[in-house]
């Protein structure tokens, strides 16, 4: 089958490999529909060492399920399923209080075992709390605008709904989101499908702005910086944003969301961050009681309402994918992304 | 009158100053029933630079209104009063979210306007917001028992409430409290009062975790560091705390914190950091998305219901002082919280 293979910074490239098989009873084989391309891969496609073998890339998908192991119960072959980001047995402790990502027993794609979903077919271990099946969808005949947002309940919208979540978000409250990538637009729909009552988004390239205004944003700042978070300061009459959702992971973000989040604010991020030390002193969070949240979105743990809410055509999460492209044709979704022709890459198998 | 003054570090004094006066129509003058020494006032007292004029010093009060501004309105001459560690209007937006230690019109003791409250006597600005009645109680016919608890609302009780408030402590959780100092031990009792199904107490004086055990701690760690962590993860099955309360501010606490706190869970802070910079990354909070809070405890937005819990008996938070001296012997009571004689020191006038 076709798969894709990251051998090194900037070479990403379709291989031929071998189907995956059922390892373990409580396995799924499954036949993708839809797979696409994150903000995350960039990270390696910038700075992944050499490696000849090639490491497997992708972790968002839309599938039907072919075969399953002998202990799996609650999916069956030809079930149209959306596998999260993350796998898990979505009972242990973790799971049960929420936490998926950090299932004891659960772990990532994109790499050797269990591999990429970016691929026409996938393993996906512990099948059972590792999809979720959409209920009177046939794929062969939904419409491609369904399948997109369908796809984004696999990681980018339900990672925004995690930062709004986890944000706190409640009806009457001033939110800023962070960077107007694909997860942050995803941010600005969730705050606004949680009621907030304001949406300022910080981010500077129109066309993404413009879609984060019909998600819901209510301003737009495209200053960043000390010039950025004084405007966003102004636009909320001095007092600053209840929730800010950070939705890029890089230092700056970080401290423009210091900079405009009120006492007593949170502080709620979901892009992953490229640092490790940061300031949380009395001069940064400590002495204005401002709280910090957010990590890998327990994509599972949403699941089953954000198929209610796509389905019900509440919300259209889908429109963050501007390209699509055939898998073969993979290296040219990750330069698009990375060179911001794209915002979000869907590929079709 | 006679009133602390701090001319360095270690070198702590009572001096004769003139009693203050009204200076704005919104200021009350009050005469000290109690005060005392605060662990955060060990911090000047180990590294004050050299201050000839000498610092005013503490913040900690109980007392009778003397006079008032002819502004004020809520409080009269007469009245005995709990005098929150902050001044603060109680009317600005932020003090309507409950944020009254960012109080716009608001600020701190322990500087040269407004004073200090370890003194005999005390200006307290914005009167209406900044001290609140304590009805039915005469301070001259109160048992020492009562004002110590009432003393305690005034920062340390409340401080430890507020530890405990932000780490969203409610009925079984586990809670882990770091720190066995005055505001340790009342983060347990505040623990104990909001639910908590268990309170791990680290901290390796007896005497101080015997007081902890009194106030509910189930659980006593004394080791520290890695071996400290282990025996926390150890009690609670591998999983980790749901909360934790870090009622210390140096940054092998914080580790501590980060390393015992479970996926989801919170680390809510109360001890002033001594730290700008700390991890937040994918390695400590963001990859197992626990979440950090805490600040300056708003001791105005729960002091009401703080005065009815000690009143009706249902907290006794006063148990944290061991000490009781004379306001002329104010150095003694420093130097014994300094060497650990003491755990807390009451002021009497």
């Amino acid at each position: 089958m076709k798969a894709t293979l990251m051998f090194g910074a900037g070479d990403v490239r379709i291989a031929d490999v071998p189907e995956p098989t059922i390892k373990h009873p409580t396995d799924a084989i499954v036949r993708t529909v839809r797979a696409c391309v994150c903000g995350s891969d960039l990270h390696p496609y910038h700075n992944m060492p050499r490696n000849d073998a090639g490491n497997p890339m992708g972790h968002e998908l839309i599938a039907v399920v072919e075969e399953v192991g002998s202990d799996v119960t609650t999916v069956h072959p030809g079930d149209f399923v959306i596998v999260p980001f993350a796998y898990q047995d979505n009972t242990c402790v973790y799971c049960q209080e929420g936490m998926q990502t950090s299932c004891i027993h659960g772990g990532f794609y994109g790499q050797p075992d269990p591999g990429g979903l970016q691929a026409q077919y996938a393993r996906i271990p512990l099948a059972d709390g590792s999809m979720v099946k959409v209920p009177g969808i046939n794929p062969d005949t939904a419409n491609d605008e369904l399948l997109a947002s369908l796809l984004t309940l696999s990681d980018v919208y339900l990672t925004g709904y995690h930062a709004a979540h986890m944000g706190e978000v409640t009806p009457g409250k001033i939110v800023t989101v962070i960077g107007d990538g694909a997860v942050g637009l995803s941010a600005v729909l969730a705050a606004k499908s949680l009621g907030a009552e304001r949406i300022i988004l910080m981010g500077r390239h129109k066309d993404r702005t413009d879609l984060g205004r019909e998600f819901g944003a209510t301003d737009v700042v495209a200053e960043r910086g000390e010039a950025g978070i004084a405007q966003v300061m102004d636009l909320t009459g001095g007092y600053g944003s209840h929730v800010v959702l950070e939705a890029v992971g890089h230092m700056p973000a970080y401290d423009q969301a210091v900079g405009v989040v009120r006492p007593g604010g949170i502080i709620s991020r979901v892009g992953v961050p490229q640092y490790e030390e940061a300031p949380i002193g009395f001069g940064s969070l400590f002495g204005k009681n401002a709280r910090l949240a957010g990590g890998p979105a327990p994509v599972r743990n949403y699941l089953e309402a954000g198929i209610a809410d796509v389905l019900s055509g509440k919300i259209n999460p889908g429109k963050v994918f501007d390209l699509t492209l055939p898998l073969e044709q993979v290296a040219d979704a990750y330069q698009a992304m990375d060179s911001r022709t794209a915002l979000k890459a869907m590929l079709t198998p």
